[in-house]
């Protein structure tokens, strides 16, 4: 009888997050590969573009001007996916299985820094600490405003995620409901916190268990050796989750305790935040020395209830643990990407080389960027 | 106060097959466009390519011939997902959260026909009838094999699809399990059936009500002026559904009465698939006149028990409906997609246009392929 290996037998691991599995194929790694190729990241990008509409004191697509600002800036969609209330009542429904369901909110675009040809894993982490501020804020203000259920801040980095301007930003929309997504999520995090005995690991609301606690707790711990972490500072760590779909997605969190949004973090907790986001990033731009797409979304607790009635450890609602979800589509090299498709889209993602294999080959890339220092 | 209207103000829909939300916002289609383009698809293929893997009597690239095959013909991939059994036991789970569970299966490859540059859209009906013939051999074949519980059916079309080959080719990975999302909507169909009182559209077994037989007898009766039907023939439907995600998004399948699987089919209702699946893939191409991407997938029940002591309509398990879902990426031209990343990854699905928009934009595209009729 053969021995199980996870690098060599197909199997289908739980993503407890969401409940869906991931269908994993590591022999499949020798196919051979004809069909499309990406075109080449632009790496030579000037500090400045006169025709960038993101850039200080362009104008934009909708008209407007932006400010000549010096480190971040934000502003709203000029093409929001979702408008301010107050919006109409919803139809009735013509029958029960297609219900409408009207939703409000904002979209806002923040500019991580003037300069046109610096992404997160070129900045000095002083500049990324000025980015989590701005998220922060984002969350605050918009949480406060009526209605607001839930802020998405996401990033999409390069041509190939959809980006439709390199100048490095960011998204921020805030809904009046919360996404399938981070609802499925909490609902999940509820479930496990009633229904499993609090461990050794950090604790959650009630002093009940908390499922990424108890994860990260483990992955930090006995399970080292396993090699899933890629890189850990005194608060964060990042790692290629037991469930990535992703070929080389990472999920980053705090550690050391249940930390519910990002508002929470401590000074302290929020600079280690920019030194990992930096070497996470810096990393994913060696790998395959490009600029390396990926879509980025942080998952926290929906915004904070408009009265401060229950203190937030008593909150049994207030189970969220703030983590970032890192999805990126390379699998080979700068060109070659994983495609979600056929059967990932009709029956469940399948990953080829496992994510045990994906850590080490982000671990064993230069913390160092390829490009050097920019100038 | 203004009235609600779907084509203006942003809402939520739910998908009841999976019980997942999408994000409709059809203000937005006036976004300008400067992200990534995709390149040409290829219209000029000739019939036959000595360089193709697919091509009768070439060799592939893991050195097996082909037949010199007349119509259609199948092979095993040679770089398959998931390999036969048996494979050897799991091993136990370091942590709850971490379980592996070991999966076997074989994965097919199907040539549709000989002709290097004929796809779905361009063969004739009788051509498509044989494709159909060998779905349903192969899932009877693989459904037969010990320890086989579904045979997923599909097709990439396409580069930007993760094709990797342009010679027209579907693919069937059989497993061990049931995979995630047939499962989701194998659970709703359940729930569906012993919450709803039965209707006077088609049933399910036990004379239970099914999901899908309901929504297609309301959308193909009184809500058929609401415009959500692309076409219709005697047995077959093809529609955007009300909860569509993807531009183009079409579900394809018999309304007259229930049909578990593929092998149900009668000989008039399997013509009457091959005519519609011939007409929405001409409408497809003929969509942004070119060879229109997309991701195909058969669902239906999971494979057959292997003994007949529940006649098929007693059989409480047996409550899958047939239906094919095409996501196609285009969105406004041959060469600009719909990119479902940051906020849809992170957070929903998001749309542009409506499903009923985008049915309209199908009923109107010719019926007759704009290449014309194949020498
Ligand atoms: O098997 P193929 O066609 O080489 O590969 C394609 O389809 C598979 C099933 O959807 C995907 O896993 C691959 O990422 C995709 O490139
Ligand atoms: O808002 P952008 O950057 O123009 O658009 C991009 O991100 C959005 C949010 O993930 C997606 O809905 C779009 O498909 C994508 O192109």
């Amino acid at each position: 009888d053969t021995q199980f290996d996870p690098s060599t037998h197909p199997h289908r691991r739980v993503n407890p997050l969401t409940g869906e599995h991931v269908l994993v194929s590591p022999h499949r790694t020798k196919r051979p590969w004809l069909g499309q190729t990406e075109p080449p990241q632009q790496a030579d990008l000037p500090p400045y573009d006169p025709k960038c509409y993101l850039c200080p004191g362009n104008t934009r697509a909708g008209g407007q001007q932006n400010e000549k600002y010096e480190h971040t800036t934000v502003f709203e969609n000029d093409y929001a996916a979702v408008l301010p209330p107050p919006g109409p009542a919803a139809p009735p429904a013509p029958h029960p299985l297609l219900t409408t369901e009207p939703v409000q909110g904002g979209c806002d675009v923040i500019c991580f820094h003037p300069r046109h040809d610096l992404t997160l894993a070129r900045l000095p982490h002083k500049d990324i600490e000025r980015i989590i501020d701005e998220w922060s804020a984002i969350y605050r203000k918009r949480g406060e405003e009526e209605g607001i259920e839930y802020v998405q801040i996401f990033e999409n980095k390069g041509a190939m995620m959809g980006c439709s301007n390199p100048h490095p930003h960011g998204q921020v929309w805030s809904l009046s409901a919360v996404p399938t997504l981070p609802a499925m999520e909490i609902s999940n995090l509820k479930r496990y916190a009633s229904a499993t005995p609090a461990s050794d690991a950090p604790r959650g609301p009630l002093g009940r268990a908390c499922l990424l606690c108890d994860y990260v707790h483990f992955e930090v711990g006995v399970a080292k050796a396993e090699g899933r972490v890629v890189v850990q500072n005194e608060h964060w760590v990042a790692l290629v989750p037991w469930w990535a779909i992703w070929p080389f997605e990472i999920m980053l969190l705090p550690y050391n305790r249940h930390v519910p949004s990002i508002v929470h973090l401590t000074t302290d907790e929020k600079t280690a935040f920019a030194d990992i986001l930096s070497q996470v990033t810096v990393r994913y731009d060696n790998l395959f020395s490009c600029s390396f797409a990926y879509s980025m979304g942080i998952h926290q607790r929906p915004t904070p209830p408009h009265s401060d009635a229950i203190p937030e450890d008593q909150d049994e609602e207030n189970v969220a643990h703030l983590h970032l979800h890192f999805a990126p589509p390379l699998l080979r090299s700068a060109s070659v990407r994983k495609f979600l498709v056929g059967f990932e889209l009709m029956a469940e993602p399948q990953r080829d080389l496992t994510p045990e294999q994906a850590a080490q080959r982000l671990r064993d890339s230069s913390d160092v960027h390829y490009l050097g220092i920019p100038d």
